[in-house]
């Protein structure tokens, strides 16, 4: 997580200031449910409140001094909660441990994260979907192994993005219902000093499920779908991005990242206009990726728990979660503002002199009574000519041309072959399967 | 995928015979479609059903023959096809590509490969859910950083084992649906050769669900997304293999893997029994999650498709699915006929004296109306020769000696705190949420 | 490991026979010097000596089924060859334990595998040195971000990546000094029943180095080490594939896979021939880079060993060798036979009318007295109206026509700067840095 | 990278202002080689470095400032020099472009890191050195598969650490030379713009390599190289992390990380002394091989170079090599200090009542003319009554009192076995192969 890669929304999740303020709710919660159990006073819990009810500031240099001394972070937050709310704060806490604390806190955290990328990934599917329509019927070149293939339509290369991006939407709504699970429950689980029930009233006011079977921490195989998830997320955000990257290249130019009228590709070569965003995005992609593995690792605790996975997290659940936001925010800007060129396309979709059509002369003939292995002769010897001539003939005028030919398909019937529409018959079927 | 670490029912998924099989039958099932929407005649289809109603052997060596020739796997397949069937064969596959046959075979693969690992799952979540019950009030250490924390039971360990399974299991689930998809769409996903009423037939045939938008192949975030969920449930493997693996420790020794009356540990050393079994699941465990970064990197495929991702899943597709069934079977072996000793978690329990209740000594204390600080001291002074005796000494004796303690907490009642059923009195609430 | 991507040379390291030679070997020339050392009678190292001179077969169905029954395969191994050899063989293996055969073998393994690998480099390496300089001055358009930069040579191209993999073929020199240790030191590496001169003679005899402490096992940060390498170099593997995918794009078609004259790129459609051999190779550097991780988890084995790692082993072993040897040897002959169209490169390069040569231009207009701002103007005025027809214009032309620029730079001069020339004036110093 | 887990030194390599002045230097570097080959005035070159001799603060702030305008970070801080220097400074950079002096940065940066993490691997050794020497005969038990085996020393233990951390530093140091190298070679590498003896100066003025093929950028092999053998030495501070968890957990407690005397472990547990640092740097190691991947992705650059590797580097870089860092010198200040407790080393190695010897009797019986099969039966009808009593018999005793084992070995000698003197007879050999 660095500044340049990171928007101010998901970093601040991750702000100190930000899980003080879960810390206390959790706490605040508790101590509620306590008071209505009998075990500690009403009068503990009123005053947590009333303080909080005053929207007072979060002190984060005190906290830290304070820890600075205590060597434990819960404790050294409990103690300035206490200086600031006075003495029926020493009921907090009754019960439970920090890891209570810490990893519903991490639960909420990230809760807020998966809530910011759902968002994220709405605003994409917008935007995917506004071009996909828009370019709904554009004839572009479609290319398996990077060699031209047959046509198909811009708008179903962009069907296929919001697909995509509309699976990994619902993957991130399971990996965040995975993810949003509170325990309260003591050292090693058993709720020995802590009744259930006080678990089970955070977890309602925080909007998180109870924790079935907690060790001390929540079982980390939780976090592990939720970083494989984002890193899922991140290969589909990858493709998209090579797309693009594929579409810009100086050969093809079919598409390029905005360019704004004044600015400058390079102060040398007024050609220059890089796919940089894109490009960027590629490698954004991998650190999401990197990030699952150490996630994977991380679910292997000793017994109860032990605390490797601890700096992990502190490590990956900021960068895993602002690296993913940024990334989905970037791409939705290339998209929403990609410079799309039907005339280069159509240029491309011709390159070749109409030979992505020769299939379906081969068929036509083949119907008209030709055997196949004459009617691929004839086709061939044509297409051949225009393969070497390398965009200068082109198939229909030589088939026009050839006798043999046309004593099957006459020239009116040759020219309806060579029809793109053919192609796009079904781009609606796509669409109502995509779109609705 | 070695025969050492696999079982012939996953290994038989994904064999040559399998494959061809699966690949007549999307084929024979196209062929009906493109029969009852008039694109071929009625006794194409009816030739290849009444072929396939002999019940036919597969000849794969005479399909290799044939492959070595042309080079094409799908052609080689439908030649021999068509030299078993006859003319009417020649039909067979119109409109379509070799990727429709493919993928569209992967998927059923895959979704075969997930039934049988959920029918592991449901193997291993029983024999945890047996041997919990049997153990649900086994007293047993609760251990936080390897370090004795509070006593829990061994059913409550495997409580949490089960939920975690649990989990998998419905992460698994979600993973067969996503790659259960069918694709007959044509050389870039238009449908421009083939009806797409075909691929709906097709699909429910076999049990697929329709792929919204194909370009040649099925987008491969499906196949990410599945191998990584193998990947967490692999962590959640050696997560149980490594709880094992530390109870059978020489100095803890609370539980062994199986160990048959007549077999012999070493030949030299009759104290040697080692737990091979779960540390093999530790390594079988790295390797599925070895597996998950390639298919992360399988999903950013060029254009509409390119062929880089075929190697990867040839290789862990297989390796994949058979190491994490054949590690399932075995943790499940393993569970089922776990040695589990009690007298010793017992032991392991009063080792340091009874130092695990001092917490609620000293809470008792403070509720009789000792000073936090005066209570911890009491506690403090009795505890450290317990804790520097290391074992010769217990804390219960040393309290009822301490006339400053026994001025407030009666024998009697010092005794009533050392209990064990104190840390076990919720184990119905876990177990409940767990198994209902 | 599966035959479609294995050589049967590399295969051959991993067979069951292989693996029992060496076990032999080791075990023959452990009992020689214990003769030598007077601890078992001369008469032992004889008898196997002059068993293994009659050149036998290893009956390796035997060893499995007495494997069968024993549980331990070093076990029966021993039982196999004492069959075999008479009782003279019961002094084999003394003192040592079944690892030091084990892992001392796969060192054995692990450096032929190296060889094989280092022969596959040094034949990939005079491949492209071949090609390079065959095309060391074919001019060539340089990229940066998919998009045309600046002018280079196609030697260059190919003199970078012999640079790069002369650097990995010293790595895997290095990482095949790594492996190659020898370890006979018994249960913990105390050597407390085999003198440590055993391990010196097995050590010399069979090329390797002394492992200084082994603990049982041979510590896997060695192995950690050679398989990270080997996923260095497949990452290598996969930048010139994907070199070549991009040259063989249709839009760029500078270069091909070769094809051979009679070949069908596709039955329907002429145009199509797919690099899928460099896309098979990106997949397969995939898969060798996937197989990184597992090997770095295996170092933190549990005290002096756990077994953890062999089940990694097993299945890695093969796997990352088998297919980096099949994916070298592949590319080796894609650049051997490499088609390389020094046509189409010109074309490219003037594809964008003489732009390529803006930069030099502007640099003679400023050194002609021309301020730099005044000199962009002049330049850009042109060069926009050649971008602006795509091709249909070039710039030299235009500068000629331009009385403002011709004011300061003569038609001649003009000329001499649109000169592929001032590119290549280094490709010579380039290729005495690469080749000498 | 977050302050945490972070140091100062390492943090100040990846600074903007330590970024700036590298930069500085190199193009200061390279206007003197220009000066000296006659490009631009002598006079260029003193003014950069007359201005460098009054030691400027580099104001960061302006430099962002202007970059906020420009967009392109190497020309705002070539126009803030400019802004320092005066008119002179126009003919810095001079046919250079920012990759240039970016790749080179970074050339510098990683060197630097390399060389502050080889004075923790000096230093981390010299702490495994001492204390192995320390320990050199402290007997200890070896433990297979978490079974006891067979007894070792302690020293024997960190001396095999020590050839594991030894082998890493020369790994270090072979990654260093390969990250170390200058490119100053223009838009796509061929010194079009820029004479080559330029690269020279610079690399040799920065104690750089040479790199003998650039293309606009260094190649990324280099970085893939130097990421994973960072990868490679966090596995090996994971193993020897886990090897001290291990030795602290309660039942074994042979060694612990070191607890100041008045240091509280938990105010409620007086037991509780966790391996945190131990266990913190087993998630640290997880971390940095998380990079590795990333880093193995960035090699495969399309043509002369994308820029998706940056984002990567920009995170990884100070990423793996602070975190690396921090994990070094705890993992040296955890040995440094560690606490060993030799008698608790020495009641865990009798915890079995002698069994550990049982091998040894077994061979004394067979050398006393007893068959193996005689030896073995008569150790284990001892031995089994041993095991079974969990620590309440022990061998020596019992075997003293078999009459059918006197007859072959009288007690003296039976007693003579039971000597731990016999596993550690070679630990000086040992120590000499690794200390010399």
């Amino acid at each position: 997580m660095i500044p340049r890669y990171s928007r101010p929304a998901m970093v601040a999740i991750w702000e100190p200031e930000t899980r003080f303020r879960i810390w206390f709710e959790i706490e605040a919660h508790a101590t509620q449910k306590l008071a209505d159990l009998g075990v500690v006073p009403q009068s503990a819990a009123k005053a947590l409140w009333d303080w909080w009810a005053t929207k007072p500031a979060i002190d984060v240099a005190a906290i830290d001094a304070i820890e600075a001394v205590t060597k434990h972070d819960v404790i050294a937050f409990l103690d300035w909660v206490a200086s600031q709310v006075g003495p029926e704060a020493r009921f907090m806490h009754q019960g439970m441990t920090s890891s209570d604390v810490l990893d519903t806190c991490l639960a909420v955290q990230l809760a807020r994260a998966a809530d910011l990328l759902l968002a994220d990934m709405d605003a994409l599917l917008d935007a995917i979907k506004r071009r996909a329509h828009e370019h709904k019927y554009t004839p572009t070149m479609g290319r398996s192994h990077g060699i031209h293939a047959e046509p198909t339509s811009f708008g179903v290369k962009l069907a296929q993005a919001y697909a995509e991006f509309a699976r990994q939407r619902d993957r991130l709504v399971a990996a965040r219902k995975d993810i949003a699970t509170c325990a309260i429950s003591g050292a090693v689980g058993t709720f020995a000093n802590v009744d259930p029930r006080v678990e089970e009233h955070v977890a309602e006011q925080l909007g998180l499920a109870v924790e079935p079977v907690s060790t001390q921490v929540i079982p980390r195989d939780r976090h592990a779908m939720f970083f494989a998830t984002l890193g899922v997320i991140a290969s589909s955000i990858e493709r998209l991005a090579t797309e693009i990257r594929h579409l810009q290249r100086t050969e093809v130019l079919e598409a390029e990242e905005y360019f704004s009228p004044g600015q400058k590709g390079s102060s040398a070569m007024p050609h220059k206009r890089n796919p940089v965003l894109t490009e960027n995005l590629t490698g954004l992609a991998r650190l999401v990726r990197g990030y699952v593995t150490p996630a994977l690792e991380n679910v292997a605790l000793w017994h109860e728990r032990d605390i490797s996975h601890s700096s992990v997290e502190r490590m990956i659940g900021p960068d895993a979660t602002v690296t993913l936001d940024f990334a989905l925010v970037r791409l939705t800007q290339v998209v929403d503002k990609l410079l799309i060129y039907p005339d280069r396309m159509d240029r491309n979709l011709n390159k070749m002199g109409g030979l992505i059509h020769s299939q379906r002369v081969l068929l036509a003939l083949t119907q008209a009574g030709v055997t196949r292995d004459g009617a691929y002769r004839l086709v061939q010897r044509n297409a051949m000519k225009v393969w070497e001539a390398d965009g200068a003939l082109n198939l229909l005028d030589l088939l026009k041309a050839d006798d043999e030919v046309t004593a099957h398909l006459p020239p009116a019937q040759l020219e309806s072959l060579f029809d793109l529409g053919y192609h796009l018959k079904h781009v609606d079927t796509i669409f109502a399967r995509v779109f609705g």
